[in-house]
């Protein structure tokens, strides 16, 4: 942690207690179109399993299924370790606001990650200095201003109407946290889902939009993250297709060094 | 269906019965090294779900983790559906055997897909076509004798023991069933993980392999497919991180006119 007091991040985050039940707030500096921000939820959830003393050796895989808009306020977060052996935990998480309906629904894997042979054919994709970039402008979302992004490539060209040609949906941007936090798993799965919707960069406009469902690996353990000691990520996405109301995105996660980090996916739904 | 008597894929995906509880068994015809084949694990789960009353809409989003091996004999399999809006579905789904212990771990997205803007910026990637590849030999393996593996680029070289450099885990091949059967929705899921192990390609070497995590993303529905009316798939696969015993895929399965039915991604466990 770079700050004293507690990060905004770290605050929109929390969760209380609980063995198989956990409780959370949604965080009006992180809000998105009509809910919280999915990556803000996804690192909710990340954070409850993190803290659960059942929990043993770190994230490997995390998929959640928005499943309904999760309104402000509070919601519980039903915790349940599915099955556990020698090197890895399979988790379950169910989030419920209100009469129990369920908002989100999460699976996790957790792995105690042993020394193997070790080979990362994915090319680092390098970019201008982020100190020679300039900061994305502010946007109305409250969540994207958490965040200080920074286009070496596709920066989005929003207004003006829909383009008559597509444009690329490709991005190779930084992304930091603005008021600086040092990267750990909580902040590399919310900022995998830190993009704008692909949609947005192929049509060059905002229409409606929201993820269904996202799924991030982590490609390093918590004494590989702390070893790199960062507090920004060079990241790409791209979109495949774009069909009957629904897209794709998939995208990569790499420190400063050129180290793979995560991968992320996600489809997500659009009208257009 | 291109066979009267029922394909061996319809056989050894077939569920039986129930509102939420459903059963089946395992196939000696789709057998991996210490289980049956993920692939036809996770559509068999898509079975149920596709049969199940309440159903509505088609298959968008599957991830199914592997917990633990699923022991030769039957299963049960526990089908929730989590929660339902005017154009979608979030379901759960948990494979027990014996005394409950869960096996896998699944959750699934339905939805009615509606017409809207519709592009493809994937590139298909192509291929010498089918007939004039040769099939790859049978392998010890019953799941992948059940299919017709073409390699067009990447065929592993296996045996000879590890490759002092790593080779290219990239790889691009048409996938038939070995008996001709019409691509669904059901085979598209299990052909998303009829990719060899990555780690094997890279290494030239077979080596302790499972997949933990499996989402694959569809990208057409059932009209969209019925339309394609194929038999073989042109599929491509890569991997962009081994490390400390996890390693990744992402693939692409493409229809041989050049359409992106659906994409895929995991992380496997190797020792290596």
């Amino acid at each position: 942690m770079l700050t004293k007091t507690p990060h905004l991040f770290d605050e929109a985050t929390a969760v209380t207690a609980g063995d198989s039940r956990w409780q959370g707030r949604t965080s009006p500096d992180y809000w998105a179109f009509v809910g919280p921000f999915g990556g803000c939820t996804a690192a909710t959830i990340l954070r409850a399993l993190m803290q659960h003393p059942q929990r043993a050796g770190d994230p490997l895989a995390l998929t959640v299924n928005y499943c309904a808009p999760v309104a402000e306020g509070v919601f519980d977060l039903d915790v349940r370790l599915v099955k556990a052996n020698r090197s890895s935990q399979h988790w379950s998480v169910e989030m419920t606001q209100g009469a129990g309906d369920v908002a989100t629904l999460a699976t996790a894997v957790f792995a105690e990650r042993r020394p193997s042979w070790s080979h990362q054919p994915a090319a680092f994709p390098g970019a201008t200095p982020f100190e020679q970039l300039r900061p994305y402008p502010k946007l109305a979302m409250t969540w994207a201003n958490q965040y200080d992004f920074r286009f070496a490539e596709g920066e989005p060209k929003l207004g003006g109407g829909a383009a008559k040609e597509p444009s690329s949906a490709y991005s190779r941007l930084w992304i930091a946290d603005r008021m600086p936090r040092k990267v750990d798993a909580l902040s590399l799965m919310s900022m995998s889902d830190a993009f704008f919707g692909r949609v947005f960069h192929a049509r060059h406009e905002l229409v409606p939009f929201g993820t269904v469902s996202l799924t991030t690996y982590f490609h390093v353990d918590a004494a590989d993250l702390d070893a790199e000691d960062i507090t920004r990520l060079l990241a790409v996405a791209d979109a495949r297709i774009f069909h009957k109301s629904y897209g794709d995105q998939h995208g990569e996660l790499w420190s400063p060094s050129g180290r793979l980090l995560a991968t992320t996916t996600q489809i997500a739904y659009f009208k257009a």
